[in-house]
């Protein structure tokens, strides 16, 4: 691929595309900035980033329109863009080996239960079971020792990596992805705690409703409902080993990242991103847009939308710095304290 | 099933049931009482609930004895009761479809070790590997891809969903539920550190022992014991994505919510309930009725029956609310320093 | 085998091992002090356990050299080295019953890919899918149901349990364990933000790079890099359900407790311990021996060798425990503002 090519390439996505240097020149594939060589395309999204640009062997980068950087054109070739992360994702996906995930068609080994609707250009893996009545849309990729019990639904051009494990009635969009090991629609932890402490297990009659476009890491559990539905709404990203318990409803476009936790019946609105580690106490929701912080423990519902949460129990972001702030503090006014105390038992003596 | 019949079935729960309405009309499955509408039955356990009771459509709603709802009889049947959240609980267990983890038998992919004890009417799902000396009891299900290595020993009436994984020797009780993706028995973390940096693996001898009524959830691992057994004990309740360490000892009826994590040789007494993302540091001992707020850090001993703790580390919850008043007090605490030593400075300068 | 027996045994490990006793009493095995019967050796590597020297039913102690335990040797043998524990350990080692993960051999089951290169005495379980083009080094075992899809390279004497997740091009090295459920080289947490709130996938074109002598627990989760490698180093132990997030790099020797978190490109030095449910934020580095206490929460790096890191943010243990303690102690500090305001007042309407 030609530096020329990539230009074109990218202009498929952003209205202006501008090259600076050697159309011809070929290139080979991408590279971080710091080890990028000869024939290597990388980009700069972040000023700080600016002074490896004397260092890097690469032979294109992708930067900002708005950079002066010409003072380096004789080292390297530009492509500017409005966003260079964004073009620069772009062409990882152009060079991308596709991935194999498991060979094309229907394994010899799988076990296809009865009733079960195929579409065109479905694989289905070594040893995955696919339940009754199942339905696998076009062009889906079931990975191996993927399990599918009865009634599961899902869309066309989906990825389920190996061993995914689907309980019954599930439904999932197009375009999913879902990684190994994670497990979709185990019953939501409820039970009833009776006279004596043991506990009857409620049944979770529910399901999960899994959108399009929404991608879900390893060893996530996300569960099925009481009555009703868990739903991830389109285009959510969820990572890896997080917990989703039952009746939860993740908005559009949400973002969650690995090991957050999140409560029975709490609703998120769309467009958040819940950090790392975040909990989320039960029957409580989200507006849209919100922030959480990486290890927050979200205690209360917090409906405006747009808001930063942080800390234990969670507090909008501007309090809770503060109140850290103070807390920092301390130490002084421990020691203020001290010398107003003496001051005043010296005017006390004096009086 | 008629409400006249559904009064019946509560009936072997219940001393008292009451009915109020019409015994004859038909119901065919239970609803939230938010979205029920007619033919469903619903409860009210929370009086916050009482304001559906003009709205919903359901034609039955489970009420607590004490509830002075005659008001809206014109609008709905009701069944009286002293725990309408138990009896509606007995009823999704009525309405709950039987859901098919795996076909009945033992499935011809199934790999079964030398002398291997099954039950009647054990199943066995697609591709399940049982190791050698294992023993299965009467009406257990063990789903697709479950894997059990040797010597494991599992009661009667005890479902594995797919996947579920147990090493060598762990032993379960009767009416287990172990959710898919959970590994039981594997390797306690423990290694001893060398005067070079490195590290030699301590032997993890001893096993996993299970008790009965016990139900695990997706993807939680359990570790098996260096020397004797890590113990769940009877009718302990655990959610997804939970960790025990090697050597707990975890009491009957105990609940643990997800994502929790038990270090090792914690001992933890009977009817503790354990909020998600809580942490236990190793070694530690909790009495019985323990409390544990989510995200506490548990990093010593509580003997007290029936504490609550909450916060890292964690104390008695009344300290900890203390403390955290204390905290949000801080600024105009800051505030009140500075007015004294403003004061301070006058009387001062007049003196 | 005889206490000379062990004796000897435990000569190629010290040079020093001293024994007063009856050389020719046969051991059938460890225990805990606490536990132990006669036959069983057992050892005390803290001076608290050494009230239970005139208790305990072993034939056979091991004990620091250094303490002054002769009172006891009418009851039982001693064998004294310089460190009983790691004694005890190689002992462990020498009565644990090899484990069997799979029988001998290349089960008739297993999916062999093509051009794949297996070692001597290899051993690949049933239903076990090893992609095309991998090489298995001699002597590993490679437990029921675990995958590997294409490229992946493992070394000698290794042991995966049953249930691995191994995406392609994953590198191990020699005599690494993998524990049931764990998931290495899943796709990294990247995505990148349009402006219709959507996400592009970033495609994850690394891979995830194993040393020697690795140990990983269950349900980990480990993955590839965006570009480049994720690096787990010679001799890093990782315990059960921990998330390494894309181009992480684990020194040497580093330990990682259950559940905790390191998110992307996040570098752990040499020799560092990582606490339970301890948590990275992204891009930040920490140097050789720096221990982080459970539940920590990392927000920046940390250069200093050896620091001890507590609280969220985490901070040098030192200045977070004062900060502890004076939290503590804020209840005293409100109390002395009150009464110096009551002096201060009665100051003034004197003066």
């Amino acid at each position: 691929m030609t530096i020329q090519e990539i230009r074109d390439y990218l202009s498929r996505y952003f209205d202006t595309v501008e090259l600076v240097g050697n159309a011809e020149e070929p290139i080979t594939g991408p590279a971080k900035i710091e080890t990028a060589v000869k024939g290597q395309v990388s980009f700069i999204a972040n000023e700080k980033y600016i002074r490896y640009l004397g260092l890097t062997g690469a032979s294109l980068v992708i930067v900002n329109r708005s950079l002066p950087l010409d003072e380096f054109s004789h080292r390297t070739s530009f492509i500017k863009v409005r966003d260079p992360y964004t073009a620069f994702v772009f062409l990882l996906q152009k060079f991308a080996k596709p991935r194999t995930v498991t060979a094309e068609g229907i394994a010899a080994t799988a076990v296809i239960g009865r009733d079960v609707s195929i579409g065109d250009g479905v694989s289905i893996g070594n040893y995955a079971v696919i339940g009754d009545r199942c339905s696998i849309g076009s062009n889906t990729v079931i990975g191996d020792h993927s399990v599918l019990l009865h009634d599961v639904s899902i869309g066309c051009n989906s990825v389920f990596f190996p061993g995914v494990i689907c309980y019954n009635g599930t439904v999932f969009g197009d375009r999913v992805v879902i990684h190994s090991g994670s497990v979709i629609g185990s019953d939501g932890f409820g039970f009833a705690p009776q006279a004596d402490g043991s506990y009857v297990k409620i049944p979770q009659m529910g399901i999960v409703e899994i959108g399009d476009d929404v991608e879900i890491g390893a060893n996530t559990t996300i569960d099925r409902a009481t009555m009703g539905s868990t739903v991830i709404s389109n285009g959510a990203k969820i990572d890896n080993l997080v917990q989703v318990a039952h009746n939860c409803r993740i908005g559009d476009h949400t973002v969650i990242a690995a090991q957050a936790g999140i409560s029975g019946s709490v609703t998120i609105g769309k467009q958040c991103m819940i950090g790392g580690q975040a909990g989320f106490a039960g029957h409580l929701e989200l507006a849209d847009r919100i922030q959480v912080a990486a290890k927050a423990g979200i205690s209360k519902s917090f409906l405006q939308p747009g808001a930063v949460l942080r800390g234990v129990p969670a507090q909008i972001m501007r309090d809770q710095l503060k109140q850290e702030a103070t807390l920092r503090g301390m130490g002084a006014m421990k020691e203020k304290i001290d010398r107003l105390e003496a001051e005043l038992k010296e005017l006390k003596q004096r009086s």
